[in-house]
């Protein structure tokens, strides 16, 4: 609750037109739904712009399936992410209008036609990388934003990249996911002008380390303009890509 | 040069309007002035929207200043990071136009007036950060961007940060400076609904190994819409911001 | 043996009302149980204030079968952690009485009712970070602590951590389990006047390191009054917080 | 502002007796007083119990005699650590009556005599331990408790702390300071029956990495009883353990 | 494109030999074969000299048929290399032209006979390295070379090296491939005057790191001429030795 | 061949008595049994006055079987470790007067009896470690050395060490076994006067690192006279314990 | 001693051509000068086709004065890689013929002019990364190789990069120096068809870890054909690309 | 106290041949002098066979000096170590009938001739690690073994090594001390049939990890019969390798 809605509000309790109880409720208002297990955070669109997106990897079936009940009542827009084929299956004989995708490995609940506005272009060095990449595209597409997939166009045949330049700028923020050295980045980075959101992926063997050598790779990028995320994380990326591209179609107070 | 502009350029050759020795200098153009030791990029305000920055720490004092001249020459705007105020005083010896900032370790030149639109949010936790913040600061001012600075909020008195969230809101980019844990790009990651971007700092000693653990926190931040740059890289976070305030000022074709 | 009560040992050995032989024995009474794989340590309780509890990761179910039956004889309370379903079926096969708790993965002796005095809070970040939890709680109790759980209160969504502090701030000792980058232990510190034990989880990916962000997180927490465990100790963060918790019983000496 | 106490204080808007402006500030009280580079948290010995300790590793001597004057305005009690003798000397020059000491690297105000009930055992393994565990020890004694100092019984010669184990069973927690490979930790919390707080140190070479070494060796004690804070961390290891003395001493509701 | 190339060709334009639509497709190139799921490099013979290879380790066998059909139309010559027994069975069932390799983890397609000049030696400490030295040998006979497999000469027992010295001596190059500690790429390293390559492998336990130990070693190590791959990167060391091979065949010009 | 063998050879060759090319033979010597893919070390017994010794883990069933027979032809004693028991029973089936020992993992050839002279003792923290002390007791008996075995006597509860203390002092040499964090190796090392050689194992978890902790831990041990070797490594554990106990049974010139 | 020279020899030695004393002398030869603190490696031209260079970093101003001098008598060509100004001003004072090059910190016996065929490309992403440039440069130099030097052509304005590609092109072998994230490897990587040794430099902070990200980016480049030495080490890459380039002038043989 | 003594001592008790109050003093006797920083070890030589020694680095000039005059009073023999040039002074300016050997960086009080029996070799592989070398040979002799210096005949060139193989193969023990990747130790081990304790060494750079890298090469030895000490433990390797000397003069009952 912000400054001026407080003072308001506060002038309603003086007025009698709130009660002193009832003015607790709201000002310690949990905003949210408890279960037993977990604790839906049902302001977070007012709060932070977006709806709460369920992480499938640490939860089982039966707890997706409850929380995914828990927003259905609550008419919010439904994703679930990092969810396994094995553990769709279970969740859709529970709740079948979902829609699930195996490659993104995702489960949507398919909304009323989402507008999508303005362009993210996700872009990817290799084959191996698509996964995460297409997590990136799902959810960017969740959050109403347009997404152009430019995937295998890694550095060791660069003229790949050079070929699908004009598509790369045309985009408002472009995400990039690399395995290996990660050294896609840098150069996509040198080559626009817009945002870089980098994903390094545990895509690679040996000294790669899980990804730790792409996300060091990217943190060190020799070109500015590129942040980074987890590894593996193209949730986080669309996210945040999402963020900006919306700031871009007319600003935060639209 | 883009597909569209080459085909025009093509044709001017055809049409003998070009001959195809000057056709040849400008596709091989190199769009870098040569000193000895550096190639100086001039072409990267019209490839990113963003002149070159001098990154100062692995440069002499005679380097810079040799940079400077030749930038100087091409009407560039001036901006160098990284300056001890030893090496900036050699500097200033050759340039002495030039303007040193030695919280934020900077040298710049005085450019007629920089309209500042749109606000970036420059947050530290605590007051060891604000060398880091200030370098954000100054280079996003550089940029174009108005700056508001909110140091030492860190999450061990929240009542802090929650007394300024007001401020905090109003921003479009909110960058987050952290030594220590970093607990508080989390807490602002849930607060607000703009881009979050990261800087972990080096401020800590033993198990901090010299920021790499708010690193590694900020990377797996339980809140979305978080972006990560390198440890100490104030400039890094405020490139970044700056590229997204300037799309969220009318978009990236303004 | 403290000072005092040897030299009264050694009067009786003085005053021929103790041999030399059976004072050899004494001295050097081992104080354990014997078993081909283990050294039982019976005299834990005199020493440490708290009966051994049987860590089952590393052991056969035979080998935790002959534990229990040992100890079962020596009329000592009986706690195994970490226990897994197909290992417990095993024990339980032998020794029935025994019961099984899945998520905590421990398996007990009921005792005659323990008596629980004293509160310990045990605070979650998120629904993945429960197994850890229960694992303390079940400890907890074992130990005669009352146990308050609050589950899935991560700060991505602070108010649902601010509407349980009335709750939180009642126990004697707070146990903080987080996965991810653990930014609720600095939360929670700098919000209560208690000790806070921090338990690391190993719920992540990519850069999360197994538990390693979260555990560095943790240890450089800036919220003073805050102690780590090792990842995933739900065990160790009990035993710690039942000692202290009993300390606030009435001190040490009773 | 708890529970009950909001409802009495908007109760007492409703009834006309706090006008709403004033409602507002106190519902938005900052709670810490505002210099240009901190906010000092005057409200967290309401909220914690304990006031703020100023650290003095990353401020300049200028910042330190800036909070050192606002925290005497408050008469709050000043304690800084983490002061090399050439920073407090700047400090000294300005603020005379502070107390320096060049182990502990501390500065004190000298307070009315602070009464000191119950008892922390500060332990070491080696001289080269004592920096760090005068800096427990002047905190502990700071915030009111009674420390008993025993230094240098490492395990190379076991019969050193065997002769000192009275005096240690005597405190209601134990502070065990080691660094090299920190087994000292494991053999105290086998002998005693309170909390033992483990502070690792850097004192060592080569693949002691700098005190990673003990701190890891700590986290995984076959003890039980024992939890660990960050590297030299002698502070944050007193701060605990007065908590924990101070329930000891009749509860946190005394 | 090379200078002189690109103004013969441009002025083909100026002579209208070229139209300005010819010569943008040609500028504009893309140079490989575009799948759902990759992008084939086909000029990369031309510009390395090398055709692309196929890492079969992060490809499903579908993706793996349908490059090698897309490269089969192009009389491409086809090596798959980190192919799984099972994944190349699925892929024999639909291409069954192609050879499976089950040491080497290659599948390839049969070339008419590859002509076969000077030597590689491709070394190993012991027996459990062979796979990936397999996968050098395999690799480098793809690509023109003749193969000396000199295997388990380990300097535990150094006399068994020193006997098969003069067969080392007599190639071009040498693959030092070993795991554990990696000792023997620097005693091969001092013997020879031709320059080594080294591969780490992961074969070890403990703090061998999955590899990173002779990865290191083999970085520092004290005889010069030694440079290093990726771990169990047996394909990158045999490309390499190729590269060095041919020009010691003729020099790069032939 | 030491400088007096050798010149008394090339006497033998100036005197006639040995021909070129047999001296040839003699001076190329390769000492060793050359399978496809293994060569044996079969002068390692008169190098190192030891036999060589199989290790199984990166060895298929089919190899150890040819390693064995070559070995038995040239009557060498066996001893093979680190074999599954699914290996040994493929092994067993073609050669089956071996003996598989399932807690070592070892397979053996029983000799004529080994006298086994001195005393090495094999003391453990836990039960846990058992599997690694029985690869060390069994390799420490095939060398000829008797073995005390002393298991679970960690420092968690040190009255178990103490009550051994006679029976370990008896031994010339010590070697310690322990996971978690190694505490055991310094209090052992601290009490006996003889080498103490320390095998880290990976029984742990979390930020045990799979044994790291432990091993870093031994190798910064606060007592002298304690050498480390790889974790799980009772091999080479006992292989240096038996060299020592030999030199003690009455130097190197017996 | 090959084979065919040792069957030779013995030969003269069963004629009575040489003693057996002498023979003795002949095959224990060692090949080496020995100084009070080293043993200078004099048959290394023969066995590996290269003098041995002076390693300054790790000896004093004495010892390579000692060393330059044992060599001087032996007509050895000099080099003394990594010595500081001040260092080899305390060396020039004793021997003022050598030359000292303050960038490349070597120094050297200016030879009868060296013959310089071939050619070495060394190429930089940055300014900074030029003293471990001139280090390779220098060096291959000195070995008789011609070097191109192509500085600060990172991947952020890759058009630098490509407008010099025809000169890179022109070599046997291409040595690629980089700090950041070492991605300009790549690039050139795939650009080429010859072996590229990366050299990762230190240039950096944060995350970089003094080279380590750029180290293991170069391990883990999608382009093949890149083979990586230690940090900084531009002599070993310089010693390398030297032997390359000598097999491409005519193969080993000549 | 062993058990058979102690009941010697009890039934003294019992005939009152010793009072309850002196049998107190003497089971509980500390056997350590006591300083305010220090508790001298006083019983070691008696427990371990060896005599403290003083290790100098964490420690000032004032406490050196008091240890020393404490032992001296003792008839202690003495040795520090790890004391610098300057501190050395501070210390012989108190104690100036101590030596100071400025390579091993050792102090000595010289005792009457110390009969030294047996022979360590300690083996360098570079001219740089001869530092740790000293230390080793200093505390070898210090302890009575007759030890044999053989530096710098590292595996770059291995004739140096062979021509020594007479003189390392006559020693009891051999130290191998080695800095970059440590291949030394592996080829040595492989040679000799007597213990040998490696000694990483911190002389190298970049992925050297400041002694790390050789380390984990040497725990990772192909070869048998090695057991590691920490980085530049020069000390600690001869402490133990006395102990195995001794053992081998005539085992540990003389």
């Amino acid at each position: 609750m912000e400054q001026s809605e407080m003072l308001q509000f506060l002038q309603q309790v003086a007025q009698q037109k709130v009660s002193p109880e009832e003015a607790l409720v709201k000002l310690k208002n949990t905003g949210f739904t408890e279960l037993e297990y977990a604790k839906i955070d049902t302001e977070r669109t007012v709060r932070t712009g977006y709806p709460e997106v369920i992480y499938g990897a640490g939860k089982t079936a039966a707890q997706i399936v409850g929380i995914v009940q828990a927003m259905k009542q609550q008419k919010q827009p439904i994703l679930a992410t990092r969810v396994t084929a094995k553990k769709a299956a279970a969740v859709l004989a529970q709740e079948p209008q979902l829609q699930y995708d195996q490659i993104a490995q995702t489960l949507r609940l398919p909304a009323a036609q989402i507008e999508q506005n303005g362009e993210i272009a996700v872009v990817t060095a290799g084959t191996s990388d698509i996964n995460v990449a297409e997590e990136a595209a799902v959810t960017a597409e969740f959050f109403g934003n347009r997404v152009t997939r430019i995937y295998d166009v890694g550095v060791a045949g660069i003229q790949r990249l050079f070929s699908k330049l004009d598509l790369i700028r045309r985009a408002n923020v472009v995400i990039v996911i690399a395995g290996m050295e990660g050294a896609l980045t840098s150069v996509v980075g040198g080559l626009v002008d817009v945002p870089v959101i980098a994903v390094p992926t545990s895509v690679g063997y040996g000294s790669h380390l899980n990804g730790l050598t792409p996300l060091l790779s990217m943190l060190n990028s020799c070109a500015a303009g590129i942040s980074v995320v987890n590894i593996d994380n193209g949730f986080g990326a669309a996210y945040n890509a999402s963020m900006i591209n919306h700031l871009a179609q007319g600003g935060k107070d639209e």
